[in-house]
């Protein structure tokens, strides 16, 4: 992933620009009421079958970065939720498809915001059961046998998705550096380990 | 996966029981305006991280496979539906778990009931956000490079639950014998290839 700054990304010519951003939130809520989840993060899976943030394309001759991503996000979670400039984390190059720049934004909601963006994105969005099959959270704790985050990061997920989720996990202080390095070694033993039957 | 009949799965002595149920339905709507996506097919992101069927474990000295699986339903998708035992699809050994056998269902549905799932499954649920991290629809399509179908099966599955997809969609009719080999065979591909980052 080649990171740049989003001014530099935004005087490129020739490129193309597409915005996401990730939902998340602090909570008190237990797993089978003992294990403390600590923080939802939403992901979606995507009609081709990836895990991905919410967000999409940004045309720059009609709209900002984030009255773009806006847009975006009415259209998938059908609420008009405003990201502003503040919630920037990070601009780079995608990946795998050329002249295509990735901006990723990451905006904190409390608890029953999320829950209204779930409903939301089930009952009023335009995008459900099309470009969006299903809004997830992001399991962030640890079981057996590689269970809830490793688990989840062997799962297959669209262009930098990924990598932003696990940049923004440390950045935000979500999970610890040292929790982070073990869920991607057991998740890349997964991967390599499961042979889908 | 070794398969049984229900009755001789029954009859096993010290064994426990878990069963799941593939809630589908037909549909004309179509993705970006132009693609028929013909199905919906229901599954879920556990607390795991992997991708499963609703259902759970079920007591036979307190309930039938049918009750205990329409209280787990409940549980999950807040909504108590009611399976039979005509839809009942397989019996077979867990290949993982010792002294487990997983029974498979499915149960058709109109397009409208499976939107009140999603709709409760988010709102009213008790599992919501805890045992269920989300329930999604697979795409039973094919996008250019694998997205669609394949890139969906390369996600991680839990148990039999890949298997039990894919002779339920090839048993259906909902995807043919040939596409679901060309789709198996793309996923192993994307498995294998496409390291995490």
């Amino acid at each position: 992933m080649s990171q740049m700054s989003k001014e530099d990304a935004l005087s490129l010519p020739r490129h193309r620009h597409a915005c996401h951003v990730m939902l998340y939130a602090d909570t008190d809520s237990k797993l089978f009421g003992r294990y403390q989840t600590k923080h939802i993060v939403l992901m979606q899976m995507r009609f081709d079958g990836l895990l991905g943030f919410p967000g999409g394309l940004v045309d720059l001759s009609k709209e900002t970065l984030e009255s773009g991503l806006s847009r975006e996000l009415e259209e998938e979670l059908g609420v008009a939720l405003l990201v502003s400039p503040e919630d920037h984390v990070s601009s780079s190059l995608a990946p795998a498809v050329p002249n295509l720049i990735t901006h990723f934004y990451a905006k904190k909601m409390n608890e029953s915001e999320i829950k209204e963006v779930e409903k939301a994105a089930v009952t009023v969005a335009k995008d459900h059961g099309l470009e969006v099959l299903g809004m997830v959270r992001v399991p962030l704790y640890f079981f057996k046998r590689g269970g809830g985050l490793p688990a989840f990061l062997s799962n297959s997920f669209i262009g930098s998705a990924r990598s932003q989720l696990l940049s923004a996990l440390q950045s935000f202080g979500l999970v610890s550096q040292q929790e982070l390095a073990k869920a991607t070694q057991q998740a890349n033993q997964m991967r390599h380990q499961s042979q889908p039957r």
